[in-house]
């Protein structure tokens, strides 16, 4: 269990929790592992069995230890329960129920088809790992992910308002990473006014996540959005509010569990006003303006005390990464241990 | 002399060049490695040749690869080229020659001692190396290492002048170790008026560089220093003065060849607009403040093209570390490439 759980950390968040399984033979060798990549992409159960295969291994009368509940339901991928059945699995320990709505019930389903079923192992930490993601879908609102580029200095422009770019192009490439793992990417008018984004996730690479839909491109503001701003088109959408929970669950209606904000500034510091971003990836150049627009401005700390002290997140992507001469940082908000 | 360099590498700077030795039996294997760690502690050559007798090998008749051509001159240690005729070395290749007046000469010295003797390879790798050193002792100022600890945003004081701490305790202690190195640490009158820092270095650990003598205290400003001020004692200097370059040249005079700048952030302004600062360590803490007095003041950037793009520098210290939750970048200067 304890390698499901490193497994599972090695996914990425989204709309989907974090889920890691391994296939055990009967004398306890790993016969393959796995772990789920994100929304559209097969579960950890499958994986850890395809994985199984491609190693030569019999996943036949195997043991499967996973950190969630199987699943018992179609989505985008089939029923997990029906894949451990085919694959001739003989026994299944998970952590955690399921306590998804649709897809919960598997355990139940598995002893209905003469497979052994033991949950609890591994509970504690398990629910950790997706502890904020649970919390939100349990809040019906989407997980945030926040993404900001900065320069050493905390600057996200400089004073005559250039802003282009402060980060190098890998950075900027894993950005558009992080908009395919999102239903919905939401920038504030002041940033549809100042850059015109398209907001479209470029630049597929070989980590490129399939999906059967592109996400939602959201401005949240009351400013009207000009007839020929380039976020508009199919799957636009205009949050015409400054209220964060409303905007939130707006998007929770239309189906929105994962969403991106990309700022700017004044929205991201919204967002943290309001404890509604879930984790946050902090792009850091090496350069030094000295002065420009700070990266996170009206938070009205008076004290270090007051300060938000964020905490690195080792799950849902490593907690240091650099790209070229660039840093990113990921990092949890301050809160119970775990994620 | 590739290993060489990259051994050179690993040193730190100060008030020595960075150098990397390795000890080649007659048919090429690698006896033994050493660099040099910073002044005070063995040169690279007999670091390479302590090394060789440590892993039980034989240094008779050896070659021995160095990125510096070894001094002829009794400092803080013995002359290398007593102690390579000592080991019986048979033949020095090393890549540039040694342009310190004093400890120059090596290469002659060997080569009457019946030592053959080759200079060149590497030369323009080694050059670069201790580009930055050199360039500084060339112009009769301090080789100077900045230091900055900072929150995410840049900040160094919350708005009510809060400062201590935004970084932790194992960032604070890889600060002393930086003092340690030092022949002199300067903080401008602002920082003395508001911490009444002592500025010695403190937590002395297993890394600990054994000195003979402790750095200098140095406080730059023309406001008068309290006679109750933490710092005065002995080694204690006030430069009253606002300029930089005379601030160099009087710590020169007095012996100073690396100097670590520890701000307050007007005075790391100030060192970085006269190009005075040759390496930075920035240590960034996940803390948001949103507001309070900036890392990098006064520097006058109005566009992103005139901000100060530095280069992550890999030698004299890696480029990036975490120290629990904050990470230390370490930088160099925009300019040619190499250290
Ligand atoms: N480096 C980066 O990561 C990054 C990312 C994006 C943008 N940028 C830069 O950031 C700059 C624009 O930043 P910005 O701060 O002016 O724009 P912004 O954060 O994108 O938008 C601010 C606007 O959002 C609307 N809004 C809606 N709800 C809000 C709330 N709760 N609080 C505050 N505002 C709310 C308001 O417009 P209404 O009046 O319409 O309601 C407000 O003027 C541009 O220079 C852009 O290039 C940088
Ligand atoms: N986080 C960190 O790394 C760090 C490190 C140190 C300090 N701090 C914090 O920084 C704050 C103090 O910063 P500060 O910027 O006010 O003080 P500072 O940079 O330490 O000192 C500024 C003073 O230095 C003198 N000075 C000498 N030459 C100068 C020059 N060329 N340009 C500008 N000033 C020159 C001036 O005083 P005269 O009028 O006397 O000439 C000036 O007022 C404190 O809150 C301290 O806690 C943070």
């Amino acid at each position: 269990m304890k390698r499901a759980l490193e497994l599972a950390a090695l996914g990425v968040r989204g709309a989907n929790p974090l889920v890691g399984a391994v296939v055990l033979s009967a004398d306890g060798r790993i016969l393959g592992e796995g772990h789920h990549r994100g929304a559209g992409t097969p579960h950890a159960e499958p994986a850890a069995l395809a994985e199984t295969l491609r190693r030569g291994n019999d996943p036949r009368d195997s043991t499967v230890v996973v950190t969630l509940e199987p699943c018992n339901h179609t989505g985008r991928t089939a029923p997990c329960t029906q894949v451990l059945r085919e694959a001739g699995v003989r026994r299944v320990v998970y952590a955690v129920h399921d306590v998804h709505g649709v897809a919960a019930g598997g355990a139940q389903h598995l002893r209905e088809a003469g497979i052994e079923c033991v949950g609890g192992p591994g509970a504690a930490a398990a629910r950790m790992l997706n502890e904020r993601w649970t919390a939100a879908l349990a809040g019906r609102r989407p997980f945030v992910t926040a993404k900001s580029a900065q320069s050493l200095d905390g600057r996200v422009a400089a004073p005559d308002g250039s802003s282009r770019w402060i980060t190098g192009d890998r950075a900027r490439e894993d950005g558009h990473r992080l908009r395919r793992l999102a239903d919905a990417v939401l920038v504030g008018s002041g940033t549809l006014l100042a850059d015109d984004p398209r907001l479209t996730a470029r630049q597929p690479d070989a980590e490129s996540v399939p999906r059967g839909r592109s996400a939602l491109r959201v401005v949240m503001g009351m400013t009207p959005v000009p007839e020929r701003a380039a976020m508009r088109g199919p799957g636009f959408v205009q949050l015409a509010t400054r209220d964060v929970g409303a905007a939130l669950n707006t998007l929770y209606e239309q189906g929105v569990r994962h969403l991106l904000v990309e700022g700017g500034p004044r929205i991201t510091s919204a967002f943290l006003r309001a404890g509604a971003v879930d984790e946050l990836f902090s792009y850091v150049a090496p350069l030094i303006l000295g002065d420009g627009a700070p990266a996170f401005p009206d938070l009205g700390a008076e004290s270090l005390t007051d300060g938000l002290r964020w905490i690195p997140d080792d799950a849902g992507g490593p907690r240091l990464l650099e790209f070229g001469a660039d840093v990113r940082l990921h990092l949890r908000p301050p809160g119970p241990q775990g994620s």
